[in-house]
Order: structure tokens, then sequence, then C-alpha cells
């Protein structure tokens, strides 16, 4: 089942159910039942979390196209709530950078506040999964060293286009970018190094999670630039494609 | 004036006015109005921020102790609201580490939603000033290179006791930490490398702030452990004191 958020054709922000991602129904969020069928004329992003935590360096892959060791725990980052876009929401091109990057990633949405869960009960605290672009003003998270302000500018968090509930393996799906329909990257989930449920457990010892709060589990090889102009399709087996344009 | 939040004898949490820290009122945020005397039981965080925005080697003092140049733009990094703890609450030490450091530091809370904002009216957008302790795991931060995990822990972000709206020069205050009543900090804001009003108009540039979003303008020298048992205290001239313990 996909989930999300979508304006009808009244103008109203509501949330959606659809089997197909064409034909959309309401979505009563309390129940988790299915109504009538919807006109949605916009989706929006299917989250407002309060947080996303981020990981970096988390595919073999990307870890050796940066001639980097493989990570001994994973490497957190935060990016604000204030950078979430939706589908089809324009990302916008900082004056301060002269090199922005896609990253494509899968991205897990948490289902009800928890914190020090462990492994084999972080199943119990997932909504489902969405896509996610990590996106990244690239010369500044080298100039600064502290990858925040690289990753946090208004707009570089797209995400969507719905969250699929029902996934049956996290760890074996295919995930790839697309620059202009050329493909840019292309791994799967499989190659990822601390699992899904690893990083739940890991971040939520940490730091409590809240219901739509997101982890974005890295990216895989292939990450490099975009330009004004550019539309970049990030797409995860399962799920589907989150297309957004640089403006 | 002082404004915050805290539990009444009821056992509501409401907003308080109060000029000396001692008496409390009602107070109508929306009016921006004074009222009744309240009995206030227990200080809490005064804001709820959407995010926390923190600057690191912000001071003179603290860049020279750590061998470091003076850096030519602020260095961002962002605490969870996960973390956020009122005056009186216990700081968690966390499993994870072996090395928990107390950061004094004047936070500046916004008043509401902006972006590009210039330094000339940054001013417009201030509600007010309060303490802040920047906790930070100092092993975990220099193990991860990304400063995240080592000050995004539950509890790591005490703040308070209010926010002081009409101080009149940001610049110019005392900034202490007292760990068990010994003085281990003591600068003045006069030290800081970005000013206030730089600060605010760098981060607005890069992300939409929100109302009640919190800026950490960074800590002085003077940085050091904390144990079990301990008690921290962070005083800032026209402000007051947040003490936490460690537990």
């Amino acid at each position: 089942m996909k989930i999300g958020r979508g304006i009808e054709s009244g103008g109203t922000a509501v949330w959606f159910a659809s089997d197909d991602g064409s034909q959309f129904h309401t979505w009563d969020f309390e129940s988790r039942k299915k109504g009538n069928p919807l006109d949605i004329k916009q989706i929006l992003a299917p989250v407002q979390p309060t947080k996303i935590v981020a990981v970096g360096l988390n595919y073999r892959d990307h870890a050796r196209e940066l001639g980097l060791e493989v990570p001994l725990e994973p490497i957190l980052f935060l990016k604000p709530s204030s950078s979430v876009i939706g589908p089809g929401d324009e990302i916008c091109y900082p004056s301060q950078s002269t090199r922005l990057d896609y990253e494509a990633e899968l991205a897990v949405v948490i289902s009800r506040r928890c914190r020090n869960i462990k492994q084999e009960h972080a199943k119990d605290y997932i909504l489902g999964y969405t896509c996610f672009n990590d996106v990244t003003a690239r010369d500044l998270q080298i100039k600064d060293g502290q990858w925040t302000r690289a990753k946090s500018f208004d707009t570089f968090s797209p995400i969507g286009p719905w969250i699929v509930t029902d996934l049956e393996d996290p760890h074996n799906l295919a995930v790839s970018a697309r620059l202009n329909s050329e493909v840019k990257q292309s791994s799967n989930t499989s190659n990822l190094i601390f699992n899904v449920y690893e990083l739940i457990s890991f971040i939520s010892m940490i730091m409590t999670l809240e219901m739509g709060d997101v982890i974005a589990t890295g990216t895989p090889s292939g990450i490099g630039p975009m330009e004004p102009g550019d539309s970049i399709q990030v797409e995860i087996e399962g799920i589907g494609v989150l297309q957004n344009k640089v403006s």
C-alpha cells in the first residue's frame, strides 16, 4: 500500500492511499482505512519530519568510489525539516555553491515515538519507505569539513512520492538516480553497510525518534553534479520515482 | 522582561512573564501582555524549537585554546529538538561515551519565520536571548569527525531558564560555566568571532528559520568534562543561571 499527502481537486491537503500510484483514495490515518476515490492534483512530501537523520558512507560501492575505509559505526548527520520539498518541487541552486550533487537514497519513515530500540524490534517502528534525494553542495561540504551547511539549504531534501507500507524486504531493492534520463547511480540496498534495522537501533540509542521522522540510509556510488534546468529522478524498486527539477 | 514556560500550581504548563525571575505573571503570547500573578512550581525549557542551529569555534579565546585558526565563515551544526531539556532536568551520561563536556553558550531565539535576512534587519527577528549548554560527548566528536552524534543525545541541549526580550547589547555580556561552583569558563560575548546579527544573516541565507528556532552562538575557552553527580551552571549576564545535574 502507498500512503501519502496530496492536494485534492478542492484545493485541500489530504492523506491518500493508493495501490498503483495512479488511482487514489482517501486515507484515515487513525483507523488506517481506505475510503472514497480522490482526485489528486498535486502530490506533496509524504511527511513533515521533526528531524531527518542521515547516514554518510553507508554503501560499500560508494566507500570504494571515494577510496575510504568501510566505517565501523554509522556516521550520522542531520538535515533540517526546513529543507524538505515534495515531488515536482524545484531544487534551488544556492548562490553560495558551484557544485550541487544528487544523492539517491532509501528513506525510512518512523511510525511512532521510540528510543533504545533493539534491532529485532526495529520493524515495529517503521511506517514505511520512500525515496529521498540528499542534495549536497559538494564544494561547501569539502570547505566546511562539517557537512551541515552543505546539506541544509532550503529545498535540499526532496522526499516522496509516497510511503510504501508493505515492502517485503528493504534490503534487496534496486536504487537508481537518473539525470535528464541518463542513469547515474545504479545499486541495490543489499550493498548497505548498516542495514535499516541496525540504523534504527543505533540512532534510537542516541536520540528519541518521533512519528514521521526520517532516516536517510545513505547513497551508493555514482554521485555527481546537477545544473539549473536539469531533471533528477530517484527511483527505488517497489516504491516509485521521485522527480525534481533544479532551478 | 523575562518570558518563559513553567508548570503552575494546578499542574498545567503555561507561559509566564517576570521582571526579576522570582515573581511570575501570566503572559499572553499573542497580545504580548502580562496578566495576573502566577505560582510557578517548575520552570520548563522556554522553547520547543523545530531546529537548533549551533556554531562551532566562534570565540577567539576558544579557537586559541584549541590551537586553531579563526574561521573565515561560521561552521554550523544542528542539534535535534529531541535533545532539549529545561532548567533542573538531568543530563544523562550516555553509555557510549567516556568524556562528556559542558559548553556554555548564548542562545538566540527567533521570533518569526524568516529567510535571507540582512544583518541590519536581524534584530527584527529576535524574540530574545537565553542560556544554552551545548553538551558534547567529546570522545565521539573526535572519533566520528562529524559532530552530530556527539551533540545529539537526548538531554544534550539544556536551555533556559527564560528568554530575555530587552537585552540592550548582546555583544557585551559575561558568559560563564561553573562546575560544582568552580568557575570553568569565563568570557564575554564581545569575544564572539561572528556576532549575533551576522549569524542570523548567514544562517537565514541557507535555511528558513521558524518561530522558536534557536541559534547557539558557540562556546568560549575553558571547556571540560563532567561526571555523574556533577552540577553544571551556565550563567549569562542580564539573563540568569541555567543549572542541570549529570546523571
